[in-house]
């Protein structure tokens, strides 16, 4: 039997329409925004989405606001058809496939702006992006007008700055974050995968490689966290590929730097790797 | 018989409780969102809303953040009960008077900002103003879901910055811009009105009064939009109590000067009378 595909809708219009419809009948609707080219790592947001929730919202935009101007946005890879056979496969209820200007107004100029959380690590690296990721998150928030929505731990500071703008803006919509979901050799699931070469995407399992490097010394007791960087540094280092961007050992809600592991405590890193831009992040548990 | 008193609550929770029965059962929510020292002006939302909703949500909450550091958030006038009655009077159903503790988690560090009509007139006076109204306008509208939200048009200059923020971000409540009220020789109504001495309180007429005046030019046929602010600056400064901060004369959705009035235009003013600041609106139409 085909599993049923979801409906696809393109305007705010028809998705308000819709939604209404589905609130009036008392279900629960969940929200997992995209930006399509969809992995295993999104659908389990889908899955996860469907255990608390009755109709799950998949949101498929490429955000232009939240790509800096010598980014990817013109190459970042767009697979609607397949997008939807995969959701079709794990039950997503609703497609929501904007274009820009159905988004975005013309004289667009309202920002939403996370401040401290949204400074470091990315945001220090990618200036204006936060600012483009909570702008759009909040408009869909207010889209669909979601009981719950679902981000995947992949993109920790995202997570952390877009739950930081719920709170702070009494968003009513519970954040979800989901755990990163993998390759077999450990990378990170990322459309921009897509990008590597053969040769480039075997090196790429340094990231992960470092992180299950810096679990390791914590396990055996070693807590200093620049020596735990030093190590992680040489396993990525062996790659010729790869050029790290920045590593750090940080307080998982403030993301200030650590000098000494005292209790979980976020390990997270940025590499480009050819030319691809790769991120990824374990909490460290000492004592564990 | 005495109208009975709307239900005060004072916490987030106890709000969203009591709005979803009121949801639940179907009813439109209106918001009307103050800083309470209510007045006519203030009552004429409440009567608005009560038309087109059939739940009115007043909010009392004198939002710091809206206030600059040499401005008038500690002086502020705070008259909860006598506001209580005057709600009670016009049939508001729920009054949300939160703490600040309430309203701002510690540490917050979100804004919403609105870009270039929130920049002259009241933007360039009071440069951090802006960014505290549409922040914390955000955050009602988050917590009371209303159908529809209703504001005065004596804050010409808000009005338009919170009717961006709305249609920019998608807020799915209506924004309702309601006529300015005055008292019998013009002056606009506002809580500030209540600091002015009775000498200032009488020479505070003239910046209804320079409206008036530049009106009856434009009727008569004057365009030029310099020779009407010359006579409007004549006439405020006819009072020597009254300082001039800005007299524009604007496109009412850009808040762009116009040389030549030759469609409808803002006018728009600033004037600290003795030590108070006020300010005052309307709408121009030239060939009316």
């Amino acid at each position: 039997m085909q599993p049923n595909s979801p409906q696809l809708v393109t305007t705010i219009d028809e998705l308000r329409k819709k939604l209404l419809e589905v609130r009036r009948a008392g279900r629960r609707i969940g929200l997992v925004p995209t930006m399509g080219a969809l992995h295993e790592g999104h659908l389990s947001l889908v899955l996860a989405s469907r255990e608390s929730c009755d109709f799950t919202v998949v949101t498929i935009f490429v955000n232009p606001t939240q790509f800096g101007p010598d980014e990817d946005l013109d190459s970042y890879p767009r697979t609607l058809d397949a997008d939807m056979r995969a959701l079709a496969r794990c039950g997503a209820d609703l497609v929501f496939a904007p274009a820009n200007s159905e988004v975005y107004l013309p004289g667009h100029q309202t920002w939403v702006e996370v401040d401290t959380v949204a400074k470091p690590l990315e945001g220090s690296c990618r200036p204006t992006h936060f600012r483009g990721v909570t702008t759009v998150v909040m408009k869909l928030f207010n889209m669909v007008g979601a009981e719950a929505a679902f981000f995947g731990q992949k993109d920790y500071q995202q997570a952390l700055v877009i739950r930081r703008m719920a709170d702070d803006l009494n968003v009513p919509t519970e954040i979800h974050i989901c755990p990163i979901i993998r390759e077999a050799d450990g990378l990170a699931m990322s459309s921009r995968n897509a990008y590597l070469s053969s040769i480039a995407r075997e090196q790429a399992v340094v990231l992960s490689k470092s992180l299950r490097l810096a679990e390791e010394l914590v396990d055996r007791g070693e807590l200093d966290a620049g020596q735990i960087i030093e190590r992680m540094r040489e396993v990525i280092s062996a790659a010729d590929l790869a050029k790290i961007q920045y590593i750090t050992l940080a307080d998982p809600q403030t993301l200030e730097p650590v000098e000494e592991i005292s209790g979980e405590t976020l390990a997270a890193l940025a590499v480009v790797v050819e030319d691809t831009r790769l991120i990824d992040n374990c909490l460290l548990l000492p004592g564990k």
